[in-house]
């Protein structure tokens, strides 16, 4: 296992204590419920929005904690949802006049986690309420999950309801945008190796040289199939296709394009996928408004990507193009 | 080779096409040369910056090009030296009245490249100079260099003389500060894995599960010795040591500490061993200033990471936090 950690146990509160060393002004932490939170919320001016799901999909989410995204996360273990009493304590930290909206993506576990968390706080006249995100488009029900999967469209719903809290909309408004923005993005990936959770000490499955599983989840679920590799625009032409034709996203649409890597692919063949999709999304007549290219919801070091595509009108342009100020940065 | 590619000998020229699509307004490219550059230039208004090395280092360095940063950059295939038709012709093209600076890491083969250039256009009159980047500490020599190897302390050079230039430094007063922040800048990586150009298809070297060549360089030269895998503090603890007794840092120094990713290490472990070196900066009475945790030069999909240390002074400080303006991003 050539990775970079500790005891295996301290390997996620020895990352957020890296995190908040590294962002002393902005962030802080709560070791008790791996807590990341903004240093200058809870606030009075602007409904509060958590985040927890398992730890090993970094950046998400505690490096989308900031001005603009999210104002709080608590993850669990490494692909472990987050224990209540985490959730719980994270609405209570956060909780101010306008309440606080939690995001889960679409696992059980961290469905159930959230949802008894909100039981909890409701019990105490706390204004909390959530939206869930199931934009994968590739399996309907797989290993830790009823219904679609939760993926990187995640990070749409987080950018536009943090933009929205911030200019001041109150928590059934931002309830509303969390689910329309849910409805109007599609994701699939493709993993080209397996990953290994360092307390596990081994791949969470077997693939070989040569192979790629089609449609993986975020945890190493199995997807469509297992196949053999294929040309980088093959690849991305299957992705593509298999999303654009969810929704459907149809000519004349207005988009956002992603190509997220899964943790152990370079950016320099993220940008080789990206090429393909753009011309793709030419041929269909959507018009990409905003890219991003880059590393948003991982699977530890796994190789591979998935490909988002969002629909876009006047509302949502704007609140992508909000200020946001989270950790990460190169310059 | 479990990579997203089509063509092996497309790998280049279709990262750089993807690039430029994702930044049509930003960025322009000239295929023959690998070239990508600022749409914005070349200008009457400030010193042109460009570089150009190897590919296989991305972000380093086409998505580094932007404004405050460079101003162009011509890469070779991965891992080889820019042809001299293509630095000279990206010194001519970016070529202004205020002159070009070249930067370039000590590799025999892009000096020659660039010296070379540089010599064909002064012959025609340009004003061009030329800067060298040496912060690695691991090894004097190495395959391809007679003395120190250039690494990730580059981008600290480029963010100097990117916002000098803007400022409208002249050429000589570059020079001076490109030199100056190579005088205090040093770099050390470790490598946990090895990587594979995709038109070689095999690994540059053997390393086995357990391994690490500590001192490694970006191509995968070998760095020290070969050793067994260590945990993250006692790794970060060597690099630190070598680092920083190198200047040598001292009790009451500011300094930017950067933690660099090779390509295949997810983001969630350079943040434990940004951890570590932070405790370790605070126990030799070093203030840190300004600090980077992501990726910035890399070796493809390598597993590993580099630690490198930049002493400041008010100058450079104000350097750094100049605006700049390149592709990548996250929200």
């Amino acid at each position: 296992m050539n990775k970079f950690f500790n005891d295996p146990n301290n390997f996620v509160p020895e990352m957020c204590e890296g995190l908040v060393m590294a962002n002393p002004d902005t962030l802080k932490y709560v070791p008790e419920y791996n807590m990341i939170y903004r240093s200058d919320m809870p606030s009075n001016d602007k409904v509060a929005i958590v985040q927890g799901s398992g730890s090993g999909h970094e950046p998400a989410h505690i490096m989308a904690v900031g001005k603009g995204m999210l104002d709080a996360a608590c993850p669990g273990n490494v692909f472990a949802a987050p224990p209540v009493d985490f959730c719980y304590e994270c609405i209570k930290r956060m909780n101010g006049p306008k309440g606080v909206l939690y995001i889960v993506n679409n696992y059980q576990g961290d469905k159930m986690a959230w949802q008894m968390a909100e039981e909890m706080a409701l019990a105490e006249g706390i204004n909390v309420k959530g939206i869930m995100v199931d934009d994968d488009v590739s399996v309907k029900d797989s290993t830790h999950t009823i219904g679609r999967r939760g993926v990187a469209g995640n990070f749409f719903v987080i950018k536009a309801v943090g933009a929205a809290s911030e200019q001041g909309a109150d928590l059934d408004a931002l309830v509303k945008l969390g689910n329309k923005v849910n409805s109007l993005v599609r994701t699939m990936g493709v993993a080209l190796t397996s990953c290994t959770p360092p307390a596990k000490g081994s791949p969470i499955f077997q693939i070989s040289d040569g192979e790629m599983e089609m449609g993986v989840g975020i945890h190493g679920e199995p997807g469509r199939r297992r196949d053999k590799m294929k040309a980088a625009d093959e690849i991305i032409e299957e992705l593509f296709n298999a999303v654009a034709d969810d929704l459907p996203f149809q000519s004349g649409d207005r988009v956002a394009l992603m190509v997220n890597g899964l943790g152990g692919t370079p950016i320099s063949e993220l940008y080789i996928l990206y090429r393909k999709a753009a011309e793709m999304a030419k041929a269909r007549g959507l018009t990409i408004i905003k890219n991003y290219v880059n590393e948003y919801c991982t699977s530890l070091e796994m190789a591979g990507a998935s490909l988002t595509l969002l629909k876009l009108d006047d509302e949502l342009e704007a609140l992508l193009n909000a200020p946001a100020e989270i950790p990460i940065r190169v310059f």
